[in-house]
């Protein structure tokens, strides 16, 4: 660990990323599945979908960070590198994806014609989508920090 | 231009990704806006505000290619390739989330309870929402081969 870059693999920014995208992720399906019917629309069953597999991929990521915290020994090398940024990047691309069709259809319902959501399920909803782009902003940092470490190794 | 990248800025691939991508966005606004009250709803308006942003930008680099093909001068510095590249990136992603936020809203339009859009006005939305989908994906080709050449200079 000669050079640092703040926030990349295996540094105590990096390991606040990992939680902030755990926690914001984790919120925004908890929010998403306890309020009821979230199944009857398409965007929200993507939601639910993508967050199921950012939540695991962040909180493994996030105990490889403490650990190589907790006990000084780098993981850097090349190839784990590269499948994180890969991985961060297209979880990012597809949490994207989610957080813009639920804020849309949210959005749709709130002003359509009829009642189609009680203000409270759909504050639940916005919650939900709010969440889902801190998780999205927060994978995007990791995926730029990483990003720009690997052509020094 | 010892080493190509191609699709990298100032080649005959990035030429005709550019050259697709204004094609694409442009169907995207003309199936959008040629169909009535598409400002009816955010979603929607949102697609033509990006694509009327896309459409020039990819517009301008792709006569910026064109021409240094045909006199055959490198404009590559890295001052403009940065440019380039941070505008490609942050247009792929208001592109994506255009196009996603367009699909879901179609998606709900669709199967919703009652009849909210007739069948030839939502294939019109569908269309443009998928050709948006394929100008984000040649956008973000774009971006990934240029952020690749952008350290060798």
């Amino acid at each position: 660990m000669d050079e640092e870059v703040p926030g990349s693999l295996g540094t105590r920014a990096s390991f606040s990323l990992r939680l902030g995208q755990t926690i914001f992720s984790s919120a925004s399906l908890l929010f998403m599945s306890l309020g009821v019917q979230f199944y009857g629309y398409t965007a929200f069953c993507y939601l639910a979908t993508v967050m199921g597999l950012v939540i695991p991929w962040s909180f493994t990521l996030a105990l490889v960070d403490g650990y190589s915290i907790l006990v000084k020994c780098s993981i850097r090398q090349p190839g784990i590198l590269l499948v994180i940024v890969a991985g961060d990047w297209i979880l990012s691309i597809l949490t994207l994806a989610a957080a813009c069709s639920t804020a849309s259809v949210v959005d749709l319902l709130l002003h359509a014609d009829g009642p189609y959501c009680s203000q409270k399920l759909c504050s639940r909803y916005q919650i939900s989508a709010a969440m889902a782009f801190l998780s999205w902003f927060l994978s995007l940092a990791s995926t730029l920090f990483n990003l720009w470490l690997l052509p020094s190794l």
